[in-house]
């Protein structure tokens, strides 16, 4: 994939910000509002938290709108409600944070609730609106707060852009994420939140996609799915999935049509931004890892990559700034090795950056080339504590060559740092 | 799994060796000795390293013998020779640690050089002699010293005890594993070294199991499958798989024989207690996690488990002695719904310690119980720095209860703690 974002090199949190500003302008026919509260959460009376309650309004009610939900087998309330809404009409998304609304007694019943009052003061069948949350399991929304803000919330419709609203989807994200690009009169855009189940209890990835050229409901569904498939399902930033996943895509159909190869990749550029800076973006992601693998079928090679960027050694080593290339062939091959799948090593080729590493079945290392890959892995590193925009778009580039099939996968991970274990090992109490 | 090590408790150092030396005597028909020299790697000739060499000697060859090997399809050139040195004879082992003789252009040859001079030295076929292996991958096997060495190895023979043994195949283990148990006449005896793959370049398990009673070969592997399964199986400390991994079974038959039944009881208390010390010991460990699942079929259940003691964030939370029971689920959720397995929230219940925190399809949560659980999981906590005995035996309880279904497995696992990250992290040039 084109990677359009490779060289953009931000010095301060005003330049990035300015880069976002160019994306703020929502497509023709969305308007949102987005309001920011205070609550005592009924589990923990003493804390006051935030919760910031956006509303995305469409026009017109469209069918025109395609989802892909997570694999969860224990999914959040929103996730249930809104996979039941697919194939109707829907006009517009209700979306919080803070509170991901999974696992409590009241969740679906407090979902409706606000969703009922918003409705009423909007003007929208209520069934017409798609709720959306990320936050906290198992604690409930602070619903009777949540209606009390709905007044202030609908009054605001048009007044928030596209930058105020990736903000305020933000949980623990350190910076907002979105762009939007050009495609036939139109454009298409998107913005996404998270950054793996990174907070205590937060949780995680939501991303929304508007475009205002025609497209039909089919071609939306099967684009998304295959762009989703290549992106958002190719990044891993700890191997933890969230109950709260979510990817949403809606045409407004406000601008003439494109052909769908044209629409698919311009949803590929923004897909494929947007999935790189969730992992860019994680909490204590010192870098961010490109695994290609290329031979046997495309699950195998997808299933390698992410064995590579998932094992716990490998990403620490990476941290360490250790170009550690045992554990790139020993994570592959337990992945392989318990699959059943061979893997003869005379036919595998590895490199690091464009250092072959690995060949005719032994390493090629030596002391020149370790201190070659270090200093790569110093290049390529950003340091993880208080980082509010990402000062650079550099990644750590491995590949495993395979002699047989002619399967492809690139996965995105995340390195293992020290401030990933002390943010989530938070005590709570 | 008759848990007969948990009240143990030590309080230095010295008092862990006093219990070890309890299990110091070989069963009967095996002599051991061990050597420790230095050696400059040809991959680092600036370096002096440490390697310690073992020879165990049977009295007489035996075909009483079974082996479980590493998964990998990337296996150590150890665990080839010996998987091919299935059901024939065997009449010893040569083990090293610091080098894991993996991915290595001479591997092969090395090995069968070292084995050759031991074997002409002692007086055996060398095709009797296992090879055993583990630490760095990708680095050759010091041949020359070794072969030096190989005289004043075969020389001691019959000096080392098994603490001596299980001390030399430490690579970083921070302490030696071993135990025994009687059987009729005789004795199940074990040691094992490993801590997953932790040390950069270090992998990983090895397991030997002496027996002086008389099991036949057919016997040894079946009973050895079952218990492995059990046990070493359903450990986890990082999710990685060496390379390595290695558990083989010799009987000397030099006792009466027992029912298979009894045989069987006393072999899983060997594997038992050494698999929760491979756990226990693994650098970084701060917490044993066991999980228990009951519900769905004997391998869904074990899935589960292993999802949640592998769940960077189940493991983070723990670390920080946060009862964080939402990332129980979400992992269990994730890892059922991504193999298409359903999941009625409404027949699920959960419990931490004896409290019980998730049933009828909501979280049970509250203050208090939140502070009872933060005090459980500190006084199952050790300091993971400076470890160099395990204080006591204590760990933390996980159950999932299912409806439907009556799989059954009990899973062990280790939290993330700081100290794992800055472990593996190491900066190596």
């Amino acid at each position: 994939m084109d990677r359009w974002w490779r060289d953009l090199v931000f010095s301060s949190k005003e330049e990035y910000e300015g880069f976002c500003r160019r994306y703020a302008q929502l497509p023709e026919g969305v308007r949102a509002s987005t309001v920011r509260f205070g609550f005592a959460p009924v589990e923990r009376p003493d804390r006051q938290l935030l919760m910031d309650l956006s509303l995305v309004v469409l026009d017109e009610p469209t069918v025109r709108w395609a989802a892909r939900f997570t694999s969860s087998a224990f999914p959040g309330v929103p996730v249930r409600i809104g996979r039941a809404m697919q194939g109707r009409p829907i006009q517009g998304f209700v979306i919080n944070n803070r509170i991901a609304n999974v696992g409590t007694a009241h969740g679906e019943e407090y979902a409706l609730r606000v969703r009922e009052r918003v409705g009423e003061a909007v003007g929208i069948d209520p069934g017409l609106l798609v709720p959306s949350s990320t936050g906290i399991i198992g604690w409930e929304l602070p619903v009777e707060r949540m209606c009390e803000e709905v007044e202030g919330l609908v009054r605001g419709v048009g007044s928030a852009d596209g930058l105020a609203l990736a903000r305020a989807i933000m949980t623990t994200d350190a910076y907002p994420k979105l762009c939007g690009v050009q495609v036939g009169e139109g454009m298409v855009w998107g913005m996404a939140k998270g950054a793996g189940m990174i907070e205590p209890h937060l949780a995680t990835m939501l991303v929304f996609l508007f475009t205002d050229v025609e497209v039909d409901q089919d071609v939306l569904d099967g684009v998304l799915g295959e762009v989703v498939d290549r992106t958002f399902n190719c990044i891993s930033v700890d191997g933890d999935q969230s109950t709260s996943d979510s990817v949403f895509l809606v045409s407004t159909a406000r601008k003439g049509r494109v052909e769908e190869g044209v629409f698919r990749e311009a949803l590929e550029r923004v897909c494929g931004f947007l999935a790189e800076q969730v992992v860019r973006n994680g909490e204590g992601t010192g870098h961010v890892v490109r695994v290609e693998v290329r031979g046997w079928d495309d699950e195998t090679a997808r299933g390698v990559g992410k064995a590579v960027v998932n094992s716990p050694l490998f990403k620490t080593a990476i941290a360490g700034c250790d170009p550690n290339v045992g554990r790139v062939l020993a994570a592959a091959g337990a992945w392989l090795g318990r699959r059943g799948v061979r893997l003869q090593p005379e036919g595998l080729r590895v490199w690091m950056a464009d250092h072959l590493v690995f060949e005719k079945g032994r390493f090629l290392l030596d002391r020149e080339k370790e201190v070659l890959l270090s200093s790569y892995l110093r290049a390529t590193a950003v340091e993880p504590s208080g980082k509010v925009f990402p000062p650079h778009q550099r990644l750590v580039d491995v590949r495993l060559e395979y002699d047989e099939g002619d399967g492809r996968a690139v996965v995105l991970g995340s390195d293992l740092t020290v401030e990933y274990v002390h943010i989530n090992a938070d005590y709570r109490s």
